[in-house]
């Protein structure tokens, strides 16, 4: 028998709760032993759910039992939850959570307590909700140097970009229905700015590397400037606009970017729409491999905490080798990258040359006859960025994210 | 230092000894220490290659040497790879392999022998090549009662059927042509009679369900009766005809099935084109997830292998504990299972009314007035079949393989 507390009985604290008795059997079936849980830790009072028997408002019931091998993190936030995370792992107990905020700011520095006190700090459900993406980094593509991670990791943005898509809205108009259906929160900052799609590709990546990523590091676009007329070149080019987390290593070095771009059917990352998340890894034996799943939601974000939680179980007194190490990975500059850059422009096609160059995919929209959008050559993003200077009439522009197979081909 | 042999030097055995030498440092980081191939054994000489130093032709060299403590089984068949294995096993040596026959035939036995030795007997190469899907299983998606399996697990005939629908060729052609390029055997039985997605089915839904499923038991049709008119009827109802390898679980018992359908938008299999594989699992709590990656070649399996070896390193002596119980599990027959039918028919819709009831989705093609395609209501298996047989008139059926949103919806 395994004893566990919960910190935090949100939405997704309960649903490890709800998870772990409905699925009771099977998880202990898995586990090789029976999983209780002793505490649920929150401030609020609980009257008639059934955590109720199990609630304390004590984080030092937790920090204090012995009985407690493994504690779940989802409160969320940075404070309490980092000093509340390092005791306990000082204190020899496991550590799960779903804190993407927290993995992102000291999760280096908690790794570094666990394995000093030979226990785990895991965080499968800080990236991407219910899809196992960290352990598939960490356990499954060993063989792998990995070339690259993409993902669509927000799924509020990817809800707007897709029902802008589809229903033909402005940005405003489906963040507000977003948020009324629960997709989007009051203060949609963190998701449609970039910033929790930033948080988690530098996790992501720096698994996938074995080196720290800082998220500071990561040139972050949201995609509040994106508008519907964008999104009718794109499905006249045959693309989608999508907010992707990406990073890519080469000889050159390593770089990462969070930003809306331009993706067509060579990527599978395409047709994920909705709210679901998916991820593209690309190792140099394995080519290219993706992961499909809810990347959000009660259940689908406290299976990935439950399967942590089971790992724990199962190595109790054993950290879990991972490569990711404390040393950090600096990144190269964006501006060296080099792919073709969707343009959308007012003016005539003699212009867009004598300002871009070579350009293809000449686009122009009904009733938009004073317009329109092209493809310009592969270049590197800082010449694109100084022939950009030299124009005002360019309206608005994407990256067009290809992947390898398509650059090849 | 880890010392390994690889037994088979064919495509994947030849993969799995380039991956372990091309991303070396990575492997030994990930792994905690080198791994150094001491054999590859194989009836054949290979002069001038980097296996030639360490070719051996006697099975017992492997055996015998206590060095050696991860074996690579990548010769394929059931002889002598069955001995084999289970020799090394009763010996104290791990064993990785890529064989899916002899996993679908032997697998209880050979993971039941490995327990009782404290060693490994792991076999991520088995299904859908470099895609870690039977990890995901064993080790990510534990916090769940897995509901269904479904895959497009066989590379040779997703990529006549992706052909066939790209390029309208008939079956006959596609085969030809998938022949030629490499992607399809001289005798190509075992794919496109859908033995193979069989075998790969059995093992997944074992590994899902937790107890073994006999690939004798699940019914297996393949794709040489699929023409390109029925794809054309796909493609004008937004569908396509896929090769699905599935299996299902509810409260009526579980069924299994390998067959072409009928698939829409709302399936993410809908989009895996080609030779990619992907397996799509869902779960009571996480929901739908899928998994996309290279279902065969030479160093995506080899990934997968390689993946494994490491894990056998990581677990010398230990056996990895996983829920799949050699308690063999019933299948319920397919028969009973519920779900709309795409029927081919001559002429006319009352025709089509008066054998099978309500029909929708009407569907003609030009130039083929004598004939029309239609969905029936959802009913089980028995009652279409029953259907059937009571009219001449039909030139095809398929089943329409929908997912549980797409049946709410």
């Amino acid at each position: 028998m395994a004893k566990i507390a919960i910190m935090g009985y949100g939405t997704v604290g309960a649903g490890v709760f709800k998870t772990l008795t409905m699925n009771r059997e099977a998880i202990a079936r898995r586990t090789g032993e029976e999983i209780e849980i002793k505490y649920v830790l929150d401030l609020r009072e609980f009257p008639g759910d059934p955590a109720e028997e199990v609630l304390t408002h004590e984080f030092t019931d937790i920090l204090n039992d012995p009985e407690v091998s493994v504690v779940v993190e989802t409160m969320g936030g940075l404070k309490p939850a980092y000093m509340f995370t390092k005791e306990l792992l000082a204190a020899g107990k496991n550590v799960c959570t779903s804190n993407k905020e927290l993995v992102a700011e000291h999760g280096v520095e908690l790794r570094e307590v666990a394995r000093e006190h030979s226990v785990n700090y895991l965080f499968e459900a800080s990236c991407g909700g219910g899809i196992p993406i960290i352990r598939v980094l960490n356990t499954s593509l060993t063989a792998e140097e990995i070339e690259e991670v993409t993902g669509i990791l927000n799924g509020t943005t990817n809800y707007i970009l897709t029902s802008m898509a589809d229903e033909g809205k402005e940005f405003a108009t489906a963040l507000k229905e977003a948020q009324e259906k629960g997709y989007a929160e009051l203060h949609p900052e963190a998701d449609v700015e970039g910033w929790d799609a930033c948080r988690k590709i530098a996790i992501l990546s720096s698994l996938g590397y074995g080196r720290h990523i800082s998220y500071k590091d990561v040139p972050t676009e949201g995609i509040t400037h994106v508008d519907k007329t964008d999104i009718e070149y794109a499905k006249a080019l045959g693309c989608r606009i999508k907010l992707l987390a990406t990073s890519r290593r080469d000889d050159n070095g390593t770089w990462a970017l969070v930003a809306p771009m331009m993706i067509g059917r060579e990527n599978p990352l395409t047709a994920v729409d909705g709210v679901m998340n998916a991820v593209m890894v690309k190792g140099n034996a394995v080519g290219t491999t993706m992961y499909y799943g809810s990347g959000a939601g009660s259940l689908p974000t406290a299976s990935a905490v439950v399967g942590d939680i089971i790992d724990c179980v199962k190595h109790r007194r054993t950290t879990i080798r991972t490569d990711y190490s404390a040393e950090p990975l600096m990144l190269i500059p964006v501006d060296e990258v080099t792919r073709p850059f969707f343009v959308r422009m007012r003016g005539d096609e003699g212009a867009a040359r004598a300002a871009f160059g070579e350009i293809s995919s000449v686009t122009r929209l009904p009733g938009k006859e004073d317009e329109f959008g092209f493809l310009t050559a592969m270049m590197p993003e800082k010449e694109f960025k100084a022939l950009l200077a030299g124009t005002d009439q360019v309206i608005s522009w994407y990256r067009r994210g290809k992947n390898e197979e398509a650059e090849e081909a």
